[in-house]
């Protein structure tokens, strides 16, 4: 897959295979599925945010944790930060062209799990098949 | 969205909502989003596998990552597990039909990463908005 007639990574690669350990693909997808990354891509689908506004919408997460995976995401190409030269600091996030197809298929995957949630929590700890789904449902509360 | 009327999880939910921190459904989240259950359910989607034809396929994984992140996915009833009395031990892993649905959407989430791979690389580094593309692209290189 690789030619090493051209420095530039790009030009060396036709299409990743994240099957593969080195292929840098997998960071990529790291990023994106990392648990604080899906809901960023989330809440940024329908627009640009504030760090603040962004922080309250991805109820949980530390400043620290959040600043980090925006940096991840800046990195990638996915966000695109702007910050404003005022006092106190404006700093903005948007999704990029490639961050908003990235983020609905985040967002296909987490849609799914929303609304196939009680299938999910009826089938926890009842994975050895032999308990009949009432069992496993009260088991699993 | 809580009822307090029966003592059943499945019956107290209506829908999931993976922005609420104390949602279960952020644990379904994360375990089909994790490193290796991404790569385990893309493999397990053409087919049945034994144990050690999963670890090969879910290049650079170890054996006692592979038997969590398993652990987990059966758990929630994305996997199941056959285990064949004989000698030497036979298991064999299979998606359930939530897992195949669960496994299409991951799979369009890598699919579009490996596709667009080239793209993202072009990007990495280069989130500062300030370089034109070319110039990004060999500082990322």
């Amino acid at each position: 897959m690789l030619e090493r007639t051209s420095t530039r990574i790009a030009d060396r690669i036709e299409r990743g295979d994240v099957f593969e350990p080195h292929c840098p693909s997998r960071g990529n997808l790291k990023h994106v599925t990392s648990s604080w990354g899906v809901l960023t891509l989330i809440a940024l689908r329908p627009g640009t945010l504030r760090f603040s506004e962004l922080r309250r919408r991805v109820n949980g997460v530390s400043e620290r944790m959040l600043a980090q995976t925006l940096q991840q995401l800046e990195g990638d190409g996915i966000v695109l930060r702007k910050s404003y030269p005022v006092v106190p600091p404006h700093v903005e996030y948007t999704l990029t062209e490639l961050g908003q197809e990235a983020a609905s298929h985040v967002e296909a995957l987490a849609d799914w799990i929303e609304d196939r949630l009680t299938d999910l929590l009826e089938r926890r700890s009842g994975a050895g098949g032999d308990a009949p789904p009432d069992a496993k449902a009260a088991a699993a509360s």
